[in-house]
Order: C-alpha cells, then sequence, then structure tokens
C-alpha cells in the first residue's frame, strides 16, 4: 500500500499502472486502463500526449474557516491545465499536420459534471493529471483527474475528476480546425461523448434566456428562495484574462461557486462544501474591461443537499451599450457540514412564486436523475 | 427587524424603501430619501443610472491578526465600484448623448472625507451600493455605501460611505465631456458639493508640495515622529493597472492605508485600525512601470486617536530622470483597540523641530472640525 | 541600543552609519563601512544611486503553518528591488551618459549565495536596502539587504543578503550598454566578483544541461531520492510578467523554493526552512504563454540539512514545438524545525542509482565548501 501511493508519487507525467486498482480510496468506476497512454502514437507527437500534471500548494486565502479548500479553487486550476495541455497539443499537432496552421490558444466552452468526491485542505498540495481523449473538427476534449496530497502524512486522495472541452482560437478571435488525435483506438466512446454534449448545447443554448429572479418584497422568512438570493459583481481586470485578452474560463467558475457558497452559507447558516457542478456550457466570451454579474439562488433541498442555480451575465462597460449577455449558467449541489466535517441536514427551500415551483420541480427531477447515474457507476 | 434585514438583503440593485429608518445601526443622519433613485428618468438610461453592488467575501489576507479588514481594502473596493458605475454611465449616456462621443474608462480625482463607522471582519461580505449624484462638465459624482454582512448570523452593518469624484478619460488621455445627469431634482445640493470641492483642489495643489520631513537623528525617543515614519515602495505592476495602463485609484488608497497602520502600529505598539481617511485628492496619474514612494508620518495625537499624513510620490523608473512627482497626500485617523476591541489611550506625541509644531498645529485645527462636524451631523 | 535601532529605522534611504557595529544581531563579518555610500558622485547622479528600500507587510498567504515566510517570498522581493534600483541607475544615468541612450528594462542573469540567516515571520514588515555595487560593460551589480521588522516588540534583525546580477534590456531584446558607476574606490573588488561570477556562470552553462532524473519504479523506499522528488507546473499569466512580456526572476526564484519545500516536507514530515540558495544563473528569459515545469530532488543529507536541487525548464506553448529549454537551475540548503523552531536532525537519503550516487558526491563536496566559507567569514 505505502509502495503503490510512492508510486503515483512519483510517476508524474508517466503511466499510471496496476497499482491504481490496489489504492483504497479510488472508486470502482475508476478503472486504471483509462489512465494509461497509448502506445501505438508517432514519435514526435508523443511528448504532447503525455499529459502534463499541475501541482499547487493551497494557501489559507483558498479555503473557507474550517480549512476546506473551496470548490471554485480547484475548478480554476483544472481549467489551468486543461488549457496548457490544449494548447500544447493544437500548437504542436497542428505546426505539423495542418496545412494553413497558425498559432491557436484554447478556449474553455463546456465543462462535463463533476463530483467533489473528498475534501482538500489548506497545507495539502492539489495535483491534476491530464489526458487528451478526444478531438472532433474543432474541438478537444481533456480529462482531468485531481488528487489532494498530504505531504506530511504522506497520503494521496482522488477529490474530483472533470471532461473539459476546448477549441482552439486564432489571436483574431476565429475558431481554428483540430488535427486528429493519433490514437484511434477509443475513438467510439468518444464519438458518442461528443455528440451528447452537442445536443446538450444546442439545448441549453435556447432554454437559459430567462431573466434573474425578482425577488418580492413579501419574501422575507429566512427559507425563502429570496432570503439567501445572493449577488456577486466582478470588473474583469488584466489579472483575469489570458494573453489573448479573454477571461479565463476558470476564473468565472472560481467566482460562480463563490456565489454559491454564499447563497448556501446564508440559507444553511453552517460550514458548507461544494459537492458537485453540472455540466457548464460557456456560451459568450468575456472580454478585459467587462462587468460580470453573478446571481446565485435555492432551486431545490433535499433532505442533505442544496441546488443552487448561478448565471453568470456579462456587459463590455465601454461599449456605449448597458446590454448584459448571458455568458455562463450552471447549477451546483452543496452539502452542510456538523462540526465532525460530516453532512447534515439542511433547512428546507420554501418556493413560493410561479417561477420557483416550476424551477424546484425541474431540480428534483434533475436530483433524481443524478441519484440514479451514482447508482448505476457504482454497481456497474 | 428581521424581515427589515431581508428586504435590504434582497433588494440588491433596488430600490431602498422605508426599512431604513427602522433599521437600528442606521445613523440619524443616513435619511432613506437619499437611497430612492429618481423615477422621471428616460427609459433607456435606467438601467445604467440603477447603481451597481459590488459584494466581496473577505479572506484572511485582506485583515489583520485581530481579524479586522484592513480600511485600505475598504477603499480599493469602494473606487472600483464607482468606476464601474461612473463607466458605464459615460459610455450609455454619452453614446446617446454626445455628438463626438468616443469610450471612456473612468479615472478618480477624488474622495471626500469618509468615517469607519463599524469595523469589517475576516468571513464577512463587504456589499457595496452606489448611486450616481451629480455630473459637471467634466466630472461625475458617486455616493458609495459600504455595509458588512455576516452571512452565519444574518446581520448587516453599516461601515461606511463616501462620495467619490471621477472623471473619463480617452484611450488618448483626453478629459472627456459628461452627458448631464437626466434626474434635474436634487441638482442644487450636487452644484454646493461640486464648487466646494472644486475649491479645496485648487488650494490644495499649491499647498501641498513640500517635501517628506528629513528625520534628525538626535529624535530617538520612541514618542518623536521620526521614530514611527515610515517609507513603503512598490512598483506599478500590471496587476495595479485599468485596461488604459494607468494606476487604479484604489490600489494607491490601500497602498496609503497600509503605510499609516504600519506608522500607528509603530506607535502605539497594538492593535490599530482606521477611524477615517480625509479628503484625498489624485493629481497625477500614476504609469505602469511606476516606482510609487509612500512616507507616513504622524502629525497629531488626541487621547484617543492619531492623525496620521501619508504622502505619496511617483517616478516613471524609464523617464531617464530621476524626479519625483507628487501624486496625491491625505490625512488618516486611526485609533487603538484593546482586547476587547474597545478604543484605548494613546501615547501622545511629541513634536520638536518648527515643522512638526506647525503640523500639529494645523493637525489640531482639523481634529476640531472634524469633531465640530460630528456633532453637527448627529443633531441635525 | 534603542536609539541604535531608532535610527535604523528612520534612515531610510540614508547613510548607514555608525550605529551598525553597536547592534547585537549584525554579523561581524558585515562591516557598517560597506553601507556608506560615496560622498564624491556627480550631483545629479545623487538621487539615483542612493539606493532605494522596499518594504511590504507579511501575510498569511506568504508563509507556512508555523507562521515563517517562505524564502521564496523573500527572494522575490529581492529581486524587485534590485530591478528597481538598475532600472533607474541605467535610465538616469545612461540619458546622461550614452551617446545613443534608449530607454531600457533590467532582467536578472545572477543571484550570488544567500544564507537565510534568521526566519521572518507573519505580520512583521520585510525591509529591503539596495546599493549599486558594480557595473561592467554590461551588467550591473546591485547589494541586496534584507532584515524583519517586528512594529510592535520594536526589533528588527538581520535576515539575509546577496548579490544580484542584471543586465539592461531595450523593448527590442538588446542587451544594452551600462554606463561606468562614478564612484570609482571599490573598483578593484568588484572586478575581482565580476570575473569570478563569469567563470562560473561560462561553466555552468554547460555541466548542466542533463535531463532530469528519471525515476525507477523500485525505488519506493521513503529515504530514496525518487520518493521526495517532486514537480510543479505553472503557466506563466500575466501577472508573473514585467513590462516587457518577460517574466521575473523573482517569480521563478518564489516558485523555486516552493518546489523544493515541498521536497523536504515530503523527505522529512515537519516544519522546514529555507537556509540558503547557492550561486543561481538565469540562462533563458521566459515569455508569456510559457509552461514552466519545476522539478525538485534531493542530492545529499548533512545530519541537520538537505541539499535540494531544482532545475527549471521552459516551454512556450504556441511555439508548436514541444521542445524545453532549461531556463534556471540551483541548490537549496533546507534544514528540519522542532516545535521549538530548533533545527533538528533529518532522515538520511539513500542514493541508488549511480547518478544519484555521482549527484551525491557533488553535493557533498558543496556542503564542505560552504561550512568552509562560513568558518572563514565568521573567523576573519
Amino acid at each position: 500500500m505505502l509502495k503503490c501511493y510512492a508510486v503515483l508519487t512519483q510517476c508524474r507525467n508517466a503511466v499510471f499502472s496496476s497499482c491504481a486498482a490496489a489504492w483504497p480510496t479510488f472508486p470502482r468506476h475508476l478503472h486504471p486502463r483509462r489512465f494509461i497512454m497509448a502506445a501505438l502514437i508517432e514519435e514526435d507527437l508523443k511528448h504532447c500526449l503525455e499529459g502534463v500534471t499541475v501541482s499547487r500548494l493551497m494557501g489559507p486565502n483558498e479555503a473557507n474557516f474550517a480549512g476546506n479548500v473551496h470548490g471554485g479553487n480547484i475548478l480554476k486550476l483544472m481549467e489551468e491545465a486543461g488549457c496548457i495541455l490544449a494548447t500544447r497539443y493544437y500548437n504542436v499537432a497542428g505546426k505539423k499536420n495542418l496545412p494553413n496552421y497558425q498559432p491557436g490558444m484554447a478556449a474553455l466552452v463546456r465543462v462535463e459534471r463533476t463530483d467533489f468526491l473528498q475534501p482538500m485542505y489548506i497545507g495539502e498540495v492539489a495535483e491534476l493529471h491530464t489526458e487528451l481523449t478526444f478531438t472532433s473538427a474543432h474541438s478537444i476534449e481533456v480529462l482531468i483527474t485531481v488528487f489532494a496530497e498530504d505531504c506530511i502524512k504522506g497520503q494521496k486522495r482522488l477529490t474530483n475528476r472533470a471532461r473539459l472541452w476546448y477549441v482552439s482560437m486564432s489571436s483574431d478571435e476565429k475558431v481554428l480546425p483540430i488535427p486528429p488525435l493519433p490514437n484511434t483506438k477509443k475513438i467510439e466512446q468518444g464519438k458518442i461523448r461528443y455528440e451528447k454534449q452537442k445536443k446538450e448545447r444546442a439545448a441549453h443554448r435556447h432554454t437559459r434566456i430567462e431573466r434573474v429572479p425578482s425577488i418580492l418584497q413579501e419574501e422575507l422568512d429566512p427559507q425563502t428562495v429570496g432570503y439567501s438570493q445572493t449577488t456577486l459583481r466582478h470588473l474583469v481586470g488584466v489579472v483575469d484574462t489570458n494573453s489573448a485578452g479573454y477571461v479565463m474560463g476558470g476564473v468565472i467558475m472560481k467566482l460562480m461557486d463563490e456565489c454559491a457558497g454564499l447563497v448556501a452559507v446564508k440559507h444553511c447558516k453552517t460550514n458548507v462544501v461544494t459537492a458537485s457542478m453540472d455540466a457548464t456550457n460557456f456560451h459568450q466570451k468575456v472580454k478585459k474591461g467587462s462587468l460580470v454579474t453573478l446571481t446565485g439562488f435555492i432551486t431545490f433541498t433535499s433532505p442533505k443537499s442544496i441546488e443552487i442555480e448561478v448565471v453568470v451575465d456579462a456587459e463590455f462597460l465601454r461599449s456605449g451599450s448597458a446590454q448584459k449577455e448571458r455568458a455562463v449558467s450552471s447549477f451546483f449541489t452543496f452539502v452542510s457540514l456538523d462540526s465532525n466535517h460530516r453532512p447534515m441536514p439542511v433547512p428546507q427551500i420554501m418556493p413560493v412564486t410561479e417561477e420557483e415551483l416550476e424551477r424546484h420541480k425541474a431540480a428534483e427531477e434533475r436530483y433524481l436523475e443524478r441519484k440514479r447515474q451514482r447508482e448505476q457507476e457504482s454497481t456497474s
């Protein structure tokens, strides 16, 4: 067991092998085969297909008072790691294989649902492994697996994994063609995932243009939606953007998690943590100099969890127009923890308006669907 | 009472109404009418006149060891919120109403005096409400009100408010004309404030060019001015600037508060907090790549407060000249807190040189004037 | 004694004088004469030759759990202070004295060995004094002395000092000629230091191109090199670069120290601190948009110290090539502290492969050489 851990510590950038199955915190559905890099790739693309590992020490500013690292910080790191791999792959493979190659930079368009399986604490090292898993004509899929490493105890735990979809953008904002991945082994499963997300993104584009719910002044009870509804605003600065002047998707996800966290704290008045983020689409790139407005509100409560919807609108302040555009929206699930870090019952939400009742019903369906999927995964 | 709080929590961006009067920590002079937005405005300017609310969770890096958020961080947030509203107003109203409109970015030129009425703590949310209150031919006045929200206890306290004056700058550094505010109701009071600040800025421009006091080596007593005098230096980086490459006023105010705080700690050797910042003029824009030198020194002590002057000089390092220019200067009042967070007596300063005695006398007059104004406000 | 401290507090930017010798924590080899600025300089260069003092309050994010500020943060501040002085000197003296002067920005090329003599704690002020000590045809040497100031106790301790070498770069990346330093007094010692570092840099350039050691899967024992070997990766963002778009040397040194610190924690499983950084050469400038990969591994353990080598490779992601270039490498010495902040014995490393044994032997020689030098310095 100790041996197994040591191998994992060491083989950064290398092939994960038989130890994974023996590792106690490894969920059963995370079969080691998924980590094995294809052997039959062209020699000169080998390096860029190897995946990158990004590690970062977690400081006090990245966590809440109980010492739990905010899920938003992990999402931000994941996006950065995915961006590194996608940018490297596009440029190395593209220069070699594309007839009209021009340099490109990866931009996030979608994150698949991710569960936060284990908490991460201040002082631990977040270690992110990345893998190129699929390319379509214009998109790159990256699988990211996150571990929390306690360097003093010598322990490493899987905290979460997600698939991120990127496009490659030229400096004049064109979406560039993606060179096909030389590994053709698992292409069929990739195609299925690609078609599924394409369908969902298309559906999502049309349903999510409704306005942020307005709050009736009569809804004053602490269990109402309006009581905990929270708006954050952020003027996008130089720090938040990539070299192309666009806000990195991870920056937005971090703000979304912060917004959802405040909603959960207001509702529960306890220590809360992110349990999952649903699949999230980035409809709009957000430019430097934009005002980003995030609004979070509770849609549903189960006995021990809360679903919070966060919608993000962007407004370019120097456009001379006060129009906002919906840039992103997603559903976060939070749990409330007692002093022993164990999930505790949450106060039940009381939807009042017709809109709130509708949202509540739709959210309940998502809740049951997630539950079904988890059960399916644990038995398969 | 709880109802009242809940309304306030909810109506972000909305009209503050009758609840304010019933709110216990609301100072009497802060009449709710001030929050009501004019109803008779053109429909398409409505959105940009509504004001913005900026919220931010306060982390450990933003506070001192007793958990008090530094006043400088609040000043920085205030400036950012004001910049958002002024930039939005100029561009939306300007594009519609100005014959030769060009995009502009708000730049801070003055902050009126602000008292820090209540402390803010780590883990609380700073919530800033902004309101457009006056425009002159070339300036915009924004009123900013700051609340500290304890999300777990469900309490919100007013911490401070200030009026900030902005100009709008084009990308080639011209000061742009400001479209007049459609709301003409309270224009007379605004004009009075405008003329008053104009006079003060003009007066200030000529009196504040003296050098930073040099310290005599004989002044070694811990109660002397020289003992606690502190210099901070900061190389202005990309992080500190707006999209136009100029340092944001809030960044400078944060550094000024940090400098004043170190002076106060050296003198009192206790936990100190910012009680107020006097009206502050920004004479010079500071470019990226400049070295900013801040010097803080005590001018006066009352039984329970210290006045500290902070002067800020900027030097553009690649100009090939070692000349500094006075960019800003202001007076901060600090109080010393005991372990129960109550103000305690401060060691009295001993001015020695003629310069120090002169400063001390002028500071005493400011102290008495502030006291008179506070009494006036609380009885009016 | 208190008098002496007060003088030091006050005379920022001024001549350090007789008090230094009387200061108890001042090491004997740090003779006060070194601080005295030459009197015979041209009047108009006086200001820029005076040196700058940079002060910064240390926050919780800059320290480990025992409250010790990471050595890497101090190295970063040192580099920033040196950059300010070198940039100012080049431009002021250059504009006056160089026939084809063009504006330049200082870029770090080498740091001489530095010992961390005393720890610095959260809440203390890091105060850095800089002095121009030598110029060659194309380089500037800056001596930087760092103090930790406890403002509440009124105490200041010397923590470390180092000599940093800079070149001046034009905006089109040419290395610019440096105007000669008017002070010709200590030029002979400067020449000796210059020639010594030139020789070392040349030697280093050829010996350090070997690859990062690959880890054998059999090396699973916690005392092996492979067990604690650590890789950090960082995508260079806007925040990390100077106005010319290149990563500041201090940013890299901070990451190197973080990487070495993680290696030391994994090996010792205790509170560890940086004891010294060996002379470090910057072979390659690193551009914005590059992926920086840092790998740290133990080379040697003495009874109470660990030597860790950190190698840094840079890869510009949009180059279309996956090639990495060795940007920097250095040797850090760490010590392990018990709960009373006293150095404690460290677990001994077990080199296994031929490569590891070779490194161990070379490291032992460096260890003995450092010991000899320390003894020499304390007796001279």
